[in-house]
């Protein structure tokens, strides 16, 4: 079939060729967000295999009790259809010529262009352009170029669609329905369940007189426009949306003039800009965030350039840190793929990125796990523990657990799979207490650490009660857990769940140290004395005779298959055609980065032939079956310094949503944590920084193909630019109020430096 | 563009051309249906302008409070994606020839052919076959023929689709997707607000060996077969569907046997033959239909044939005559317009079909009005009446009113446009008891009277404080109603519906004399001194000077406009893009037959030049945008003797849903009442039969156009043969138990026959 994408240069991809059955793959990568809402990438033509999606952050719904919160579909705007003399102008219709649709990941404009020939002559040159503002997080604008050859009739018709469901589930009522001072559409309703208020306000600009028919059907309010064209005229349509809900920050509940008034005041102004004033407007916000923390690869090829870009893109399209309330999702609002639910994705593959370059956005993220506290304490009661367990998947702060309860199909007994992840996956509640401290390490921002004593107090008191004890071990186990590799269910003593509490646990205890009076009130000392006796027998797998820590108490054990056959398939999770979830639970097989993963979080725990041993054994047996695996062995093969390893991994991350290999596998979004995963490879692998709470170091190890890497980061709020060559790194403060000495550790040596330093290697 | 449908024969019409914009017309006019169930029929493959429909008669649902109950669209089976050698077969990719796909009116089957070739050179032969049984209510069988040229793979993937919902509404829950014995596909689950369960059974036969891969996705359970074709072989997949419902009369609420268990078993028996077999027990229960009441137009020209056959089959398809509890939508079950809701169309319009010729079905129609009289008795109560208010628009019998409340735009407020029908339109309360007893006078079942007694009661309960007392004019008067005309809203004394109003009195006085014991225990002294009084002082409207019988009290003074250009309009309703509702208020046009329908009801009440006046003032001033219109106009052009008239009408009628220029007309189903109206016209207006509590009578015209007219009806349960052509009439009782003489109003002579009779005239 070959593939229909061509990457362009460092910030463009471009679809080349249209192909009905590969719509899903360019809504998805193609996708055009701000962080308050985001669009897929569909057509205005209508084709069968698209998914059109709209997605506002914190606008959740249930469909019934029999089904999961999860982002509610929007109302289509985008689905606009146009007639020539009558005659649909589609793609497979007619004669196509020039096709191509642009995606430039600078400033998240699309742009596609072809040039249609309908069955009675007409020659027609369209472009559609697209973006989603940065500028203005509510507004989304489109413009449609049309240049015809002759005398002809053009007819558009347009509006708000309110018949898009999740996959059949409606979330939307019908809702209020107005045209108002002739010209504005307005689509007012609520959310089912959730009954979060929403205001959709369009309007169409058009550069020639129209005649124009206005229509309402069930749930869509449309327009159409005709105009008579002359022979070699272009005309220009242009519509604005705006979106506005009870969830916005400014919304009143008491005061329904926001949804429903001010927006179409709002609408007027807008329309009085051309799409071209806007769109730039929305570019220089965009350059505002890229100039805060720039990023460049030299190399001959521009790929991974690309694919870097493409990961800053797509995380500042779908994060809400606009607002504490919210958090990312793991598709992020890119598909209904996830429901919106925010996992441990955030804290261990993504957060680094906002606190490294965007520390105020990054506090957000963790305030939404403050936040949260209360639904997470609630789901430690209801399951039987103290303090605060975090929800597996969580959406709305006062939800809680959100995991769904079945998966795909069972091969075997012909019922869907059980989903356990949300009864049993525990270690995120120690991801989150690690990525928030990871935070104040980085920063510095020790007034922040304060905040965070109830929750670690909290999720403590978790673990605390979580454990297990083993009177003839004489020490504390977890039992009954998934840990990241999710091909063993049920398991006790996974490695990387019990390192994590005991992290907890001792992050609490030092909190409370620092802290006592803010401690007092939360704990009592009975449970202290839990969180100290359990700190201190917990028990934490060592690594056997062969240097290898088992990944739990049963999984050296299990029997081995060839992998062969699902390491070389192009999709992923093929292994589920042939076994299912009881039978992979006895096999030695990953889907991701386990053991692995806890080792490169704790890096300086571990020798170095303990983590190459554990390498040699668990890389085989990992079918990477998780967009979250490759990133983590990218940085686990620097670790043991196989650059070469390390950088045929990071390539294959490209492959995840951008390649053309495998077209199908960001149909339901993209990949929100392999995003995070790629600026930890550029920054915290390939360019070798650190920073913990031994300070600040540096060992960057360049692939081959690089001959330069440059990037910008904040140490605690001292802004950085570390410029790295294949023999020597400069490290240079950018002017900022603190002028004192930096300590850093290049390598194994200790460097002192002020303003700029240039070192050797 | 021009037109792709053509007329074969007298019961088949093929769609000659694939058109994509097209696609909702054949939906609509090939449905398929048993009365139980009934399919669009949506193709295989998936396009942009399709909208795919099954429903089930009485399974409704309400999407939340703010709608209102409707048939629920079921998940689709139709749905079936084919590749060959991983290229899909769509009529827009590849190229394609010899396309048609045909509709059998007299069996039920539709046949689509066409010659797909693949961008890889594959030529393959297509055939679909498809039918809803009428021997197994609960059957749906497909059948797919593929020959190939040449080695290639051919994927099927079929399943049952759960994401299909009523324009965005959707109306089931997830619910329970299963695999059972590896090969049949079971969805087990429930209308989310009325909590009907039901559930869908499908498998899949091939004449070849496949590899099956199986998957669950949300609301969807698929199947996909690979199968390695040689060259010039042909493969045969057939998908048999067998749907059951929490609304069955065999379902026991107790037991979900019936729906999870006994299903597959009877899928499993099913299986067992093969699809010809199938389809030739269903097409003997079509014949066995057709055998019970045969009418042949002979003539040059088939149309008039086809257009009654066309009638016939839909009004079999979408009539649920299996089960008192439900009733015929006004636009079957052939797509969501209407809802799948009740209107008066079935007593006036279909209603007499039955009665004439299938008795039992018509007392099951019946029956469904009698089982919703309590809701109507709590309808009448909730707008402050007594008795028993027939809702407008009515669905499950315990529903009540259930008509929208809003419709399409406000060309002047740009809000939507209150549906004023259900609260206003109380003409239907006299049109229940009007076709309960023409139902008696046909078939002269008079132990079915007695069943009548207490509706009759209580519906001229409800008239008899529906009234007003004009004590200026000493008379009673009915106020505020809409007519049939439906352009005039709150109207005072519509002649229709005063004269509606009026038989409902009388009829139920009448009942009361004939069943004193019965009707005692319902009605007090009290009501009935105010049913006699209300019936002797009702106002009703008598000709004015010039013969004109007034609409209301108010239209003839309304200001008149010239109608041409919507005489003209192709499309109906295109008044509505000029003026909105409160305008046309002010106008005399008429949506449709008003008074003149009152006249053809009651035709021996009023003289021949009574009724020439009222034609000629009311037909020019009728848009007939209504379907109801033509057919009754037809008639009534038939009482004037005008037979070119009524002839030409009559063949207007065909451009409902047949034309080949409007194709649009039937987008959202097809027009029930129009249908009944065609047998109307065929049998009792050029036929000239006439029954009523006078007897039989004949006074056929025929058109020009037909040599001969044989038609079969029942007569107080004695079945007759009439032939007719234009010089002579023949009327022959079939054999039956009862030999005594009939007594015949043949034009204006009295006759009487014994088994046969020949009239010349």
């Amino acid at each position: 079939m070959g593939s229909t994408i061509e990457y362009m240069d460092s910030h463009q991809v471009k679809e080349k060729q249209f192909r009905e059955d590969l719509l899903l793959k360019y809504e998805s990568i193609m996708a055009q967000g701000n962080g308050y809402l985001e669009v897929r990438n569909s057509l205005e033509e209508t084709y069968q295999s698209g998914s059109k999606g709209m997605f506002v952050a914190g606008v959740f719904n249930k469909y019934s009790e029999e089904e999961v919160t999860e982002l509610a579909n929007f109302p289509d705007v985008v689905s606009t259809m146009i007639k020539i003399d009558g005659e649909t102008v589609k793609l497979t219709n007619g004669t196509m010529k020039n096709y191509s649709r642009t995606m430039d990941y600078s400033n998240g404009q699309t742009i596609r262009q072809f040039e249609w020939t309908g069955s009675k002559g007409v020659v027609a040159k369209f472009s559609f352009k697209r973006f989603v503002s940065m500028a203005n997080k509510h507004l989304l604008a489109n413009q449609i170029s049309i240049e015809v050859d002759q005398m002809c009739v053009v007819e558009i018709t347009s509006g708000i669609d309110g018949r898009i469901t999740n996959s059949g589930s409606q979330h939307f009522e019908e809702g209020e329905k107005r045209f108002h001072q002739d010209k504005f559409l307005q689509l007012v309703t609520e959310t089912s369940d959730t009954k979060i208020p929403i205001s959709i306000n369009c309007t169409h600009v058009l550069t020639k007189e129209s005649k124009k028919n206005v229509f309402m059907k069930r749930r869509q309010l449309m327009e159409t426009h005709q105009v008579s064209m002359s022979a070699n005229t272009t005309l220009d349509f242009v519509k604005y949306t705006l979106v506005y809900t009870g969830r916005d920050k400014e919304y009143d509940a008491n005061e329904m003039g926001y949804l429903k008034s001010a927006s179409i005041e709002e609408l007027s102004t807008i329309e009085e800009k051309t799409y071209d004033e806007h769109f730039n407007e929305s570019k220089r916000a965009w350059e505002m965030l890229w100039n805060a923390a720039p990023i460049t690869i030299t190399a001959k090829e521009f790929q991974d350039q690309l694919l870097l870009n493409f990961a800053r893109y797509h995380i500042h399209a779908m994060s809400p840190i606009h607002d504490a309330r919210m958090n990312i999702g793991a598709k992020g609002m890119t598909g209904e793929g996830y429901k919106g639910h925010t996992f441990w994705d955030t804290e261990i593959f993504i957060l680094p990125y906002f606190s490294y370059n965007y520390p105020e956005s990054a506090k957000s993220l963790i305030h939404y796990r403050l936040k949260t506290l209360e639904a997470a304490e609630k789901n430690a009661k209801e399951n039987g523990y103290k303090g605060a367990q975090y929800p597996w998947e969580s959406a709305w702060i006062t939800d809680g657990e959100v995991t769904p309860k079945f998966g795909g199909i069972d091969v075997v007994s012909g019922k869907p799979t059980p989903v356990l992840t949300g009864e049993l996956e525990h270690h995120v509640t120690g991801d989150v207490v690690f990525g928030a401290h990871e935070y104040v390490s980085i920063t510095g921002d020790e007034s922040f650490k304060e905040e965070l004593v109830e929750m670690a107090i909290q999720c403590a008191k978790f673990w605390s009660t979580r454990v297990k004890w083993q009177e003839e071990k004489n020490r504390y186990e977890i039992h009954q857990v998934i840990g990241p590799d999710e091909y063993t269910e049920h398991v006790d003593n996974n490695a990387y769940t019990n390192y994590l509490a005991s992290y907890s646990l001792r992050l609490a205890l030092q909190l409370m140290e620092e802290f006592p009076d803010r401690a007092k009130k939360m704990i009592t000392s009975e449970e202290y004395d839990d969180l100290i006796a359990v700190n201190q027998a917990l028990y934490l797998p060592t690594p056997n005779e062969r240097g290898i820590i088992p990944q739990d108490d049963t999984f050296l054990s299990k029997k081995e298959i060839d992998l062969d056959k699902y390491h070389k398939a192009t999709q992923v999770l093929t292994i589920l055609n042939d076994y299912n979830m009881d039978q992979i639970n006895d096999l030695q097989v990953l889907k991701q980065a386990d053991v692995l993963l806890l080792l490169l979080l704790f890096p300086e725990s571990f020798s170095q032939e303990i983590k190459q041993a554990n390498w040699d054994y668990y890389y085989p047996r990992t079918l990477h079956d998780s967009s979250l695996s490759k990133s983590t062995h990218c940085n686990f093969a620097l670790l043991l310094n196989d650059v070469d390893t390390a950088y045929k991994l990071f390539q294959s991350i490209f492959d995840i949503d951008l390649s053309g290999e495998n077209m199908h596998s960001s149909d339901d979004g993209i990949h929100a944590a392999s995003l995070g995963g790629v600026w930890q490879n550029v920054v915290l692998g390939f360019g070798g920084l650190r920073i913990n709470k031994n300070g600040l170091s540096l060992a960057p190890k360049l692939p081959r193909n690089w001959d330069r890497l440059e990037y910008v980061i904040k140490f605690k709020k001292r802004k950085m630019t570390v410029t790295i060559t294949h023999d020597q790194v400069e490290i240079r403060e950018d002017s900022g109020e603190d002028h004192s000495e930096i300590e850093l550790l290049f390598f194994d040596r200790k460097e002192v430096f002020k303003d700029k330093l240039t070192l050797k290697y």
